[in-house]
């Protein structure tokens, strides 16, 4: 049973300023839970349905957090999701640091507003085993419920900082390649062995402030009548291109 | 001013049995609906408000198209979507007809559930110039609405035929490529000029019916944590790996 203080704590979490506010966010279903579990993240607190208990039983006392069992109704009623999952577990955030050193491909995300897009974007850039994501300011909060869920858990593998792009680009040695249906084809494309690679809104592409920043336009060749693709397509298609390149 | 009736028929066609009894179905958005005007879909009707119909009235006129101007609410009201949008098209489904000869890259997709997820696959099909996709009796129905919105109109251009795959890949002399996460390398993949690649359910992956009729499977290269990707991601990689080879 899940105390009150507890219920109306974990509830205002489903907003973004009380998440600022006190530091701590949810995340839900089996494979996000376990994944943290097992991360960087700091979970405070697990409410479970019992069958999530009893399967998960030796994870969850070796880790000691506090676990409170409930009815599939109880954990809806405290869910940002309409369809119940089976676990929710409480998590503090971690504080946002830059990177010491970029490494390999690194990516670079301008304003990139919807939560599954941006969620999207951690998964493709956790399977190309890229781990810095540089967000600037207007993007997507990291904690919004809907980008952990479409993270599929590699939000728990990839770190992100948001960062005035302008000024962190000008710090940097790699060189910067923007998406761009303008841009050279990716297939001949010089990739450096350490670069960043950004992307634009998903409607209005890149500022206009960035242009100077950039070395050069990078685009995937199109075939057929499609004006473009989504972001994080895209962004996949050049993470596979530079991997074919540079391993 | 939308008749009782009109406003009534066009929110049957929310539901996919009064989709296919009567044989018409909506879509909604300016974009969706300019490509379909231009389309060999018939569009039967028009419903949009004022903005709307003064920024296209030529392209409306020439059409000799039924148009009725409604206020936002009055198409909100009929809408499938939470969030009105300016315009509302009814048009007449397309028989499913197998089509005559395959040629290059045909998408074959074996039970594909998300509406989300095949729309994309049809934008990205699309953006690759590949125009046939077969989807077994298991995908989700093309005349969804999300389907079609997440199709940012290449719906239009992509010809969807619904199947038994298996007796299609028997009767087909082209190899099926199935993806799995298993396969062979994407890079050094000896793509054939003209082939099929199957791509599985987003959970079970493919049939095992379908399993005597691939003659190879074919992967992404992973580099990271994460344990796939989406389906129309990995479905955009392997196309632009195809494009590569074979242009």
């Amino acid at each position: 049973m899940l105390s009150k203080n507890k219920a109306k704590f974990i509830k205002s979490l489903h907003n973004k300023k009380a998440r600022e506010e006190s530091g701590f966010f949810t995340v839900e279903g089996a494979k996000s839970v376990l994944e943290i579990l097992g991360s960087r993240f700091e979970v405070t607190d697990i409410v479970c349905t019992e069958p999530f208990r009893n399967e998960n039983r030796e994870r969850l006392e070796e880790k000691n957090i506090e676990t409170v069992v409930v009815s599939p109704e109880e954990l809806e009623s405290v869910s940002s999701f309409k369809t119940a999952n089976s676990v929710l577990a409480v998590a503090r955030m971690i504080p946002n640091r830059a990177p010491e050193k970029l490494e390999g491909l690194t990516l670079a995300l301008d304003n990139v507003r919807d939560p599954g897009n941006f969620g999207t974007l951690l998964r493709v850039a956790d399977w190309f085993g890229v781990y810095t994501v540089i967000a600037s300011e207007g993007t997507v909060e990291l904690y919004n419920p809907k980008v952990l869920q479409a993270s599929m858990g590699s939000f728990c593998r990839v770190q992100v900082h948001y960062a005035d792009l302008e000024r962190f680009f000008e710090n940097e040695k790699s060189p910067v390649y923007a998406a761009d249906t303008k841009g050279e084809n990716v297939h001949d494309f010089p990739f450096e062995k350490n670069c960043i690679l950004l992307l634009g809104n998903e409607s209005h592409g890149l500022s206009a402030a960035l242009r100077p920043c950039i070395k050069r336009t990078v685009s995937v060749p199109a075939y057929g009548g499609a004006e473009s693709l989504n972001v994080s397509t895209a962004a996949a298609i050049l993470c596979d291109n530079y991997r074919r390149m540079r391993g």
